[in-house]
């Protein structure tokens, strides 16, 4: 059986539940025949951090709840797991499935750091991994995407120039659900707007833009495409000024804006040594904006500040929505503990250079004067110092959490960026932030090991 | 206004066709305001090749015919863009909107070049540009990944040992519908499982897996979780065998399937050196299939395989599903021909570093007994010699164009692969295919500048 036709970017009702392995229902159906659905804990969290990030920011978990309030196993994923062989038994439980554990979480916004539990979930075992395709998938691009802004943000905010941040990134997201979510975790880490208009229905995110090098080249000069955009859209115009020579074309918008009398917002650079340009347009255009595109990041970004560019705003694309040098998340959702009868068995995996930590966890953070000095991971219930990281999300399958607004997530990254100590924001050589194992955990590694 | 609530993984109608970056919404209404609708032509192209790429496998065309056959602009998505001031006339404009033009483009599993259109467009201008977003985003990206699944295949039929390759990178996916689209791209690329279940029943792709870590540790000893699969799943079984130590897994192994008289499928290893490993595993296992994981991609299947590995199928995830080297197609969609009053001006993009050819073109492949010799890129009708690698889409805004299955894609694919010269099939330092301009282009380039 394959699928009904659908309309483009829809998944069908019988697609949706099915966006998971294999071996989640492999093991869950052979779990359930055993009467082994015994009740378990489960951490998502990075076993390391990603090369060359000192913190991520986490972005993810308002579509982890709406999944989790959806799931649900309808007929045509039924009938195509029978098809594949799998039990009337399990198809059965899957009929009626729902999430009936708890969920503790990192809210979005916040940091964490190696090791620490972004997501906890004790739930019955099959349960508990039904989820795991889509909270990794989601919560981990959603995550290096947050992240990769929020070092763009920083790098901007170091040289205090407030230049506008736009994210332009919709083409080269890899399909069109990632563009959109790529939207939103660009906002949470510090951008102000994006191209991408679906982000702006789905979330009010601001939308912007310019035009695009075709509409210079519709028109038969260059004059007469840039009186064209003026004529139509005023004072609101930002002219592309690098289809055929960057400084003949900032004269040209120059003259333009002078015999018309208007007050255009600015001038777009594609190409070209941007530094040099962009100081060159400046001494022409006066006080129009500069807004620059062209493959950067928060390298590019670095060195165009650094060597003096001079920019109204930047627009950031292809590097940002893919997370280009880090696009694998390489984050981990780990057994920590089973439960049997009463008796609560701490877990852990002991396979070579990829150890995880034993039992529920807490993260709690040491912070002075609104810095945050270091974290200790510790046992849940052990008595430290430190602000507890993970909220309640889900209690025996009842929603506990509000979602905040996607404002204040973005309020609370950029608190989170400004309470990092600076040795660990740095965009390369950063040190690493401290993350203690508390006494509690290493103890019990010793035991297990 | 922010959209209505819905299940996961659905965009509802007011939001699908606002996939769109605002200035091609800003440029249409510039362009009809100005009557400036002008029939013209697009071409969709990598300027350069993807580094360290010596060929693109093309995928992505089925989701394109897909979203020109259902976009429409209905009643909220239009409400947005009046509320964010755009004016009663466009959303006229786009409440009729349909594709109205030519398309042209390779079929998907054939190989492209750089300066090659994967995808040509005539249409009036500004249904020209609507398409851009999507076209990119949707074909960028599942070419990447066919490409890398390729390089992956091709890598191990340059050993001819026949393993299996599985793709196992749902989680690592930016996203669902970037999981399920990915699955598609490797199968497309050579892959001939996928561990998603939802790519399984959209496109009827094999679904193959084995069993988690969290099994393993959901028993108290190794042996008792090794015995609860194999009671359930039998010769079916794949087990696990790196949780406590890879060694003293195959020996239990060993031992259950003696001991119970049972031919299992095989064993999985996922961490170590892992030819030393496999080695040792299959010493003790004997003909037990032997399944690797961990992290793979050409480059370390390679290694292994060099190294004297041994394997009887690889599964990859996070590294294939996000073409990690080069996860950012830099494919460009410019306009290389205007026409007003029957009059066609070819038309080209000066920007530094940024040059694109003018003109509606042709790409002739030159096949010497079943080789790849050499492209031509031409201009369209150019009498030269060659095999056309462009077939018609759409004429006139009517589907002329039988999508293909998706097997019928994959014997495409491999057949393009087997047909390259070796050379530019290098995994790394490749030597980069030829693709001749014709004097037709070149002296329409002379004109031009």
């Amino acid at each position: 059986m394959t699928s009904e036709k659908k309309k483009f970017g829809e998944l069908t009702k019988a697609e949706m539940p099915l966006f998971i392995d294999l071996y989640e229902l492999t093991m869950a159906q052979g779990h359930l025949e055993r009467g082994h659905n015994i009740t378990s804990s489960f951490d998502l969290s990075f076993r390391e951090m990603p090369e060359n990030r000192g913190y991520v920011i986490v972005a993810g978990l308002e579509d982890v709840v709406d999944y989790v309030e959806s799931i649900s196993f309808e007929e045509g994923a039924l009938e195509f797991l029978q098809g594949m062989g799998f039990k009337k038994s399990l198809c059965e439980y899957l009929a009626d499935f729902r999430f009936t554990g708890d969920m503790r979480a990192v809210p979005e916004g916040s940091v964490v750091f190696q090791h620490e539990p972004i997501v906890e979930i004790t739930a019955p075992i099959v349960e508990a991994q039904i989820l795991e395709t889509v909270l990794i998938n989601q919560i981990g691009f959603q995550s290096l995407i947050a992240t990769k802004a929020a070092r763009i943000y920083d790098t901007v905010q170091r040289y205090g120039q407030g230049q506008s941040l736009i994210e332009f990134g919709a083409r080269r997201a890899h399909g069109v659900e990632a563009g959109i979510k790529a939207s939103r975790a660009a906002y949470i880490g510090g951008f102000e707007g994006t191209s991408n208009l679906a982000a702006g229905v789905m979330y009010g995110i601001p939308v912007m833009g310019t035009m695009a090098h075709s509409w210079m080249q519709s028109y038969e000069t260059e004059e007469g495409a840039f009186e064209s955009f003026i004529e139509t859209y005023g004072e609101e115009s930002i002219l592309l000024i690098d289809t055929y020579d960057t400084i003949t074309g900032a004269e040209r918008v120059k003259e333009i804006v002078q015999s018309k009398g208007v007050n255009i917002k600015g001038v777009r650079l594609d190409s070209g040594d941007l530094v040099s340009l962009s100081k060159q347009v400046k001494d022409i255009t006066g006080e129009l904006g500069i807004y620059i595109t062209s493959g950067l990041d928060e390298y590019k970004i670095d060195q165009f500040l650094q060597d003096g560019g001079i920019a109204t705003g930047f627009g950031v694309g292809g590097n940002l929505v893919t997370s280009r040098e880090i696009p694998v998340a390489e984050i981990v959702y780990k057994l920590v503990q089973t439960e049997e009868n009463g008796k609560k068995t701490p877990s852990m995996k002991f396979s070579d250079g990829k150890r995880t930590y034993p039992g529920e966890k807490s993260i709690l953070r040491i912070v002075k004067n609104g810095k945050y000095q270091k974290d200790v991971l510790a046992l849940k219930g052990e008595e430290l110092e430190g602000q507890e990281q993970l909220v309640d999300i889900y209690n025996n399958g009842k929603l506990v959490y509000e979602l905040p607004k996607l404002k204040a997530i973005q309020e609370n990254a950029i608190e989170s960026i400004f309470s990092l100590p600076k040795s660990c924001k740095k965009i390369e050589n950063h040190e690493p932030y401290k993350v203690e194992i508390s006494d509690g955990i290493n103890a019990l590694v010793e035991t297990l090991l």
